[in-house]
């Protein structure tokens, strides 16, 4: 957390996107952030933005991406860029000395990424990526149940899933169904999170196989409207996830251990901003499945969990800022996994379904 | 339903599985149909489950399955044998003239399903499978709701599992992991709902495709313990289904459509034997998913589901037996297709996860 006397990490918009409006917000709601300034391709656009949001006239315009690079009174970038510039800019922003909230997906595929982080490495800069529910208390909560022996067991499997059905404007004019743009479609814009519940679910252990299930919508430029995966792991812990544009809303999970059962409904996007539930379900017996009954467990949260990731990104930064620390492996190492599973399935629709292994990657 | 003047169907018990004990309770609370014999293959056995479940001393004991064939006091017979003698017994209970409700999975394949088929229409039988929640008025309230083209739209895709976990002796001496007893493993017993559950949101449509996903468990035997697998169909509707012995309680459903999403968190045996829940979830703006709340909804149910099954068998065989009619073709349709992905199933597992193509079957 930060103390009353450390200055707020002064951050810069890189780019504006919607998804900007929701982080722009989450910025002025961390307690030791702080928006020092945005950039967009022209100053207009820029200016739009900033008075859009209600910035503080304090907060300087930019009117190109490598102006904001240049700015010495910011001292990381919020980069939610079509996903095809991040391999740039991102690389740009590391050797800038900046550090960088990047939007996933990270990037087009894991050997772009690796760019980003050997540029962020070399600079010392700490990275994270936009995945929000990771911050939320209420996932701290399904970390200890998921990991608690008694209560839960060993994993066995979860199925996760996440579906927004978009409109025909989208799907013609979207950025995210732009080859050249967000290029992984519907699989990195929702898929990303399903993925990463699978790998949260395991401790981070990357899936030795992975295959994409039989019926992947692509659209005719070729990116992913809609796609399913099935992984698995050695010691027969195994998931599933689905993702896809042409679907009402969906975001669960469900995960089945040998002792417990986890269910979310809203994994991705809290019902509510000021707290989240979850269920679960403690041993039952074959012949009586519901001798326990599914309890419903509520968290808290002070702010919103997009606000609990800047503060924890900012916390980073400061702590490397201030005090000299090394930047944190956690958050890259997860967004590169993250990546990898994403390249997978991606390389399995395309060989028909086949199975990738993932050992050695 | 039954009117005050009809008799009720008699129906012989043929086996004491304890799942027999479950159905002849059901037997006694549906007001058209009343136990009339119980076999097993000794005397001293078929007695005892008589005594242990509160059987009438009206109630016939037979000894032998081929005596319970034989009685002519019997309408006809509820048959929870081991899978792998359906094909023998049920075929000699329609040559008898007795119609069938069968437990599920109703064959070790498809072929063996067909000569039980055969044989009822040969003989005029009703036959229907075991599966209890077809036959909860949730299930229609389901039904509405995925086929009503405003509120749920076009099915995309539907997860749907079903988890019990097992003890050691289970896992050891159950018939369940036995391959000459229920040689179809967890794939039979749990999978089967699963499956029926994506042929019910697909109108029981066959889908073109079915795959097994990676991460299958067997025992040493050769017996599906756990596995998954992804379901195809045109026009880009998937379904993904896990089933295991391995793990803790599960029996979700979530489907979603191009306008609404259904949750069912106890789609095989409701919490509650008086009622039963579901959520929908209507239309979602992709940048406010939640702009409709999920909505829960309750259906009562005047007797269990399992009764409610036995009502309508009778209903079925008072029918033919009263009236004249023709067996109902239904059911014995649905079973074949449920048999037909099971089957499929277990033909990708053995293969690799091939692709199974189901045209033409």
């Amino acid at each position: 957390m930060a103390t009353v006397t450390d200055t707020p990490i002064r951050i810069g918009v890189m780019g504006c996107a919607e998804i900007a409006r929701t982080v722009s917000r989450a910025i002025d709601l961390a307690p030791n952030a702080t928006i020092a300034a945005v950039a967009s391709r022209s100053l207009e656009k820029a200016k739009t933005f900033a008075t859009a949001n209600g910035y503080k006239q304090s907060v300087k315009i930019h009117g190109s991406y490598e102006s904001i690079l240049e700015d010495p009174e910011v001292d990381a970038l919020y980069i939610p860029l079509p996903t095809s510039l991040h391999v740039e800019w991102a690389v740009r922003a590391a050797e800038s000395g900046k550090h960088i909230l990047l939007e996933k997906p990270v990037a087009m595929n894991v050997a772009e990424f690796d760019k980003i982080v050997a540029a962020c490495e070399k600079n010392g800069v700490q990275m994270m990526d936009g995945t929000m529910w990771a911050h939320h208390p209420r996932t701290a909560k399904l970390k200890e149940f998921l990991f608690d022996s008694d209560r839960f067991g060993q994993l066995k499997n979860i199925h996760s899933c996440f579906s927004l059905a978009v409109d025909e404007d989208f799907l013609k004019n979207d950025i995210r169904v732009k080859p050249n743009l967000d290029g992984l479609g519907a699989l990195g814009d929702l898929g990303w999170y399903a993925i990463r519940a699978a790998l949260f679910a395991n401790n981070f252990e990357l899936p030795k196989i992975v295959a994409a299930s039989p019926g992947t919508v692509l659209n005719e430029a070729g990116v992913i409207l809609s796609c399913g995966a099935s992984l698995s792991w050695e010691d027969g812990r195994t998931a599933s996830i689905y993702c896809s544009f042409l679907a009402n809303v969906g975001m669960e999970i469900t995960a089945v251990g040998t002792n417990g059962t986890l269910c979310v409904q809203d994994f991705v996007i809290p019902f509510e901003e000021t707290h989240a539930t979850f269920t679960t379900c403690l041993k039952s017996g074959f012949n009586d499945p519901w001798v326990s009954r599914p309890t419903e467990h509520s968290v808290k949260t002070e702010i919103p969990q997009e606000a609990c990731m800047v503060r924890e990104f900012a916390r980073l930064v400061g702590e490397i800022k201030n005090k000299g620390a090394e930047p944190d492996g956690f958050w890259p190492n997860i967004s590169r996994k993250t990546q990898l599973v994403v390249d997978a399935i991606k390389e399995s629709v395309e060989k028909n379904c086949q199975q990738i292994s993932l050992s050695g990657r």
